[in-house]
């Protein structure tokens, strides 16, 4: 059975125990996670029981018959059309990813939930390959672009260099916009690089990863270019304990609730829990950000071949910030570091 | 007047006209248009009359500060709850662009049509600046590949010098994947780069376009490496011939199914209709497809100041293909072709 059988399977397991007759999958990403299909237009009629339908258009036809191990597809432009035609009205959708206008159009059906991003919860071996392959590309590029003299470069200017090494060492692309964020503006969660360049004693954040067959890496290293100054040794070793206790605490069976607090208590006794503006980590797969998602208020459980971030950050608005990120994969065992980089302070040139 | 309190002056216009209390904005692309907020979180409620709301997160809050015009700003992460104490229960929605979900969570509101999409029609000068640099840049980075060797060099490679060069020209990024197709290949209207080297007598299509501050660029240009075979010249200059036919048809008023047509006809007298598989063209501003679309079926006319891309093409599977595709600017007197790069059929080395 093909990795793509396999999840229909458990998709199809899974409709058969929430009791329904179907599944329309409109979100593209599920519809690639299905079939592996990378088109820009597509759709999947999954019946509880039996073999599912491939929508697509003209643009598409010969691709989707190259990726797509489904048998029965549908070339149209008229997908809603196709799915009156089917007879299947009671099949469930994916409200949470179709707007209004579309499901109206498609008649109201009732919501499936969010089925198949359960199932994307826990990472298959070709998923793992994939993330790790991202996370091995991402690291290596750090330390190659380490080795380049920084020092008079723009944010701007380091943000492509790192994307240019990623893709010179197989990656597809970035997986999301690389944040280079220097000096003052490292104190800025989220932060659009800029023409500002790197001056002797800045705090230089990079949040970046590379994106391998559609699996996405993410991590943040926070260095200082030149000699560190007593501050920025303090909240970067504050920052880095606390993300060590988060990675340690990636048990199968514990509560996501539970990491959340445990990180907030390990910044809150070194002083600098106030600092903490963001969320702590999230799961990364298809998608730079899906389930689960780590809060205070977070349902659910680490389960064994979740894929998660761990991503605690101090930001001292005005003066500078720091990082530390890791991709994590969670085995029985315990925590696997994906991005795996050195947490230690450098200081380099 | 600011631009964007003018659009949201003009926002404001449409909201009384068409009888609507007030909107809340939900689509992020229309956030940046009334705001140019470029964060990755927001909303924003318009009454019909008066001062409108600002909603972002708190990892944008400064950044909202810095770049949102609106005085009054809500920091929060239920967007949801905020709109219910506000008191806008009639207010419409952005039904085309929310969720089921999101929708049922803020009280299932009545639609407000595409009303933002609309004024997006016709560009302001803010906006034809922005369109302009942008098709200027990737003008002037295809020139500067074309003095480059590209024989034997793979599309993923082509692909990514593209890039590089219109980051050094100035972009803020690409404005979507690039697509270089060589070979057969070609002969796929949309096609992900591979490691498919460029060999003698290829055809080399490339698509691709600059972003500069949310402005996107389209653009097509097929070449042939080495000297083009009778073949090549001849689906060359019946793509050439229909495109320009297309681009002078351009004129405010007339139908987009009258061009359509036109085009179509163009291809059909040169015997080649049944090999163009793709839409005509489209407009292109925040988004890189947006309103309006050429169809047979299209309502609605080119007016003055709409930006769209004529983009031909004949596609022969197994062969080879050629796309010819500006992005072109709709004044009063005509067509202004943007992306500024001779359309005759180059031969490279």
């Amino acid at each position: 059975m093909s990795v793509h059988e396999d999840r229909l399977a458990r998709l199809q397991a899974l409709l058969a125990e929430r009791g329904f007759l179907g599944l329309v999958v409109t979100d593209l990403l599920n519809v690639r996670y299905l079939t592996g299909f990378t088109g820009s237009n597509a759709m999947m009629l999954v019946p509880v029981r039996g073999e599912p339908t491939f929508l697509t258009d003209g643009r598409y036809q010969d691709q989707a018959r190259e990726q797509v191990w489904i048998e029965r597809h549908i070339i149209t432009r008229d997908f809603s059309g196709e799915v009156e035609k089917l007879g299947t009205d009671s099949w469930a959708v994916e409200t949470h990813a179709l707007s209004v206008d579309e499901w109206r159009t498609m008649g109201e059906r009732p919501s499936a939930g969010k089925l198949i991003e359960e199932l994307r919860l826990i990472k298959d071996e070709v998923e793992i390959t994939g993330l790790t392959q991202a996370c091995e590309i991402s690291a290596r590029a750090l330390e190659r672009l380490w080795t380049e003299p920084l020092l008079g470069r723009t944010e701007r200017d380091i943000a492509l260099r790192l994307e240019i090494i990623m893709r010179e060492l197989g990656a597809d692309d970035r997986a999301f916009d690389t944040i280079v964020a220097v000096g003052p503006n490292s104190a800025i969660p989220h932060h659009d690089p800029t023409l500002r360049a790197v001056e002797d004693g800045d705090f230089l954040k990079i949040d970046f990863g590379a994106l391998v067959e559609g699996y996405r890496a993410d991590c943040t290293r926070t260095v200082v270019v030149g000699r560190a100054a007593e501050w920025q040794r303090e909240i970067h070793a504050a920052v880095r304990e606390a993300q060590a206790a988060g990675v340690a605490a990636l048990i199968p069976g514990t509560p996501l609730a539970e990491i959340d607090a445990l990180v907030r208590e390990n910044l809150a006794e070194s002083g600098w829990l106030d600092a903490f503006t963001t969320g702590l980590g999230h799961g990364v797969g298809l998608l730079i950000h899906e389930d689960p998602f780590f809060a205070a208020s977070a349902v659910g459980r680490i389960e064994r071949r979740m894929v998660l971030t761990m991503e605690p950050g101090i930001y001292l608005a005005g003066r500078g910030g720091v990082r530390i990120e890791d991709t994590v994969l969670v085995e029985q065992t315990g925590p696997v570091v994906l991005t795996n980089l050195t947490t230690e302070l450098m200081e380099i040139s």
